[in-house]
């Protein structure tokens, strides 16, 4: 492949660790800063770069600003899957599943650094990772229903996309970042009150 | 009963009538132009009173905002109350709960007149008629708990508080109205669902 600047499809190693920069100095930016109050001109500024260059990488702020999110949900999901791959149940899986989210999703958008409003941002205009990762979480609530139920460890009566679907309604003020923020505080004794209630409702 | 502590002991039915004039004209007002932007001096202005004149039975903006919050919650109440009293069953008085809770909450927060920031304010700020709502609730829910309890509808084992906890934890973010902005549309699917979910974790 020839490098040329003006056709990306054809960017090459060096480009790719551009921009991995530009995310990386981006992300301790928007996390200093925030994500709706800051220009591109800033954040090339902070940079070292110039706007233009910046351009070259990415289409705008908001192109930045999903490699962002999308980086933070991937960490919660590794952190997700690592938690409940190795419980020893189906109920262990819920409970960590759910703990899990909680405490990664306070950690990577609140704690570590301030990048609550990106999260604010992409649930509002519904950026395709926002809607991916639902689907992500959606599909492993399900398969540990399945799991469960193959063992009789839950009640096979209810509809799977149903318990599925009311179980995911549950935790979803929790993995939502936008209505995390109201349920920060109370968020690690609601995710043991609500795992709780959650196997409450799928014992058989 | 003694008089308010801001309301000299002087005042009568006619300042009595002032108040509530002014409550249901700022309600009208903070509908169309929110709570946080608009000044007692606008308020005072679509009246068509001074701004001295208003502060003769109100405080603050906050004071008029608290009343119109109370209200608001007390017509929640009031809905919730009457959809509950003539349900048959424990169960059904759940399911009537949480979805009277959401319709009201919808309509009288978002649908009437915006008054959504007005709620916003008093979560933020814990205005004691946000609480004392939260309270209240919380006891419907016990009672309905006990009730099925004793009929034999619901199980025993879990710790009254435990159970009580739990459920309201599941209906919060649709009965405060800054969680409910994210819920609106899912709102009624996510109340019949929830209601089945939770039902389904107080069987016997």
């Amino acid at each position: 492949m020839t490098k040329n600047m003006n056709a990306p499809s054809t960017r090459g190693p060096l480009d790719h660790s551009v921009r991995e920069q530009i995310v990386d100095a981006a992300t301790e930016h928007f996390g200093h800063y925030g994500y709706e109050k800051t220009t591109v001109s800033e954040l090339a500024k902070s940079i070292g770069f110039s706007k233009s260059y910046i351009y070259k990488f990415f289409d705008s702020k908001q192109a930045i600003g999903e490699v962002i999110c999308a980086n933070r949900l991937e960490m919660i999901m590794e952190v997700v899957n690592s938690a409940v791959s190795d419980a020893p149940s189906a109920s262990e899986k819920m409970r960590r599943l759910f703990r899990s989210l909680t405490e990664a999703g306070s950690e990577l958008f609140f704690h570590d650094r301030k990048l609550y409003d990106i999260a604010a941002v992409a649930a509002r205009d519904k950026w395709p990772s926002t809607e991916k990762h639902e689907e992500r979480l959606h599909n492993l609530i399900e398969s540990i229903i399945t799991e469960g139920r193959t063992a009789g460890e839950f009640e096979r009566k209810t509809p799977l996309d149903e318990a599925t679907q009311a179980i995911y309604l549950v935790m979803r003020p929790y993995v939502s970042p936008v209505q995390l923020q109201y349920n920060l505080e109370a968020a690690p004794t609601a995710a043991a009150l609500l795992s709780s209630l959650i196997l409450r409702s799928l014992s058989p």
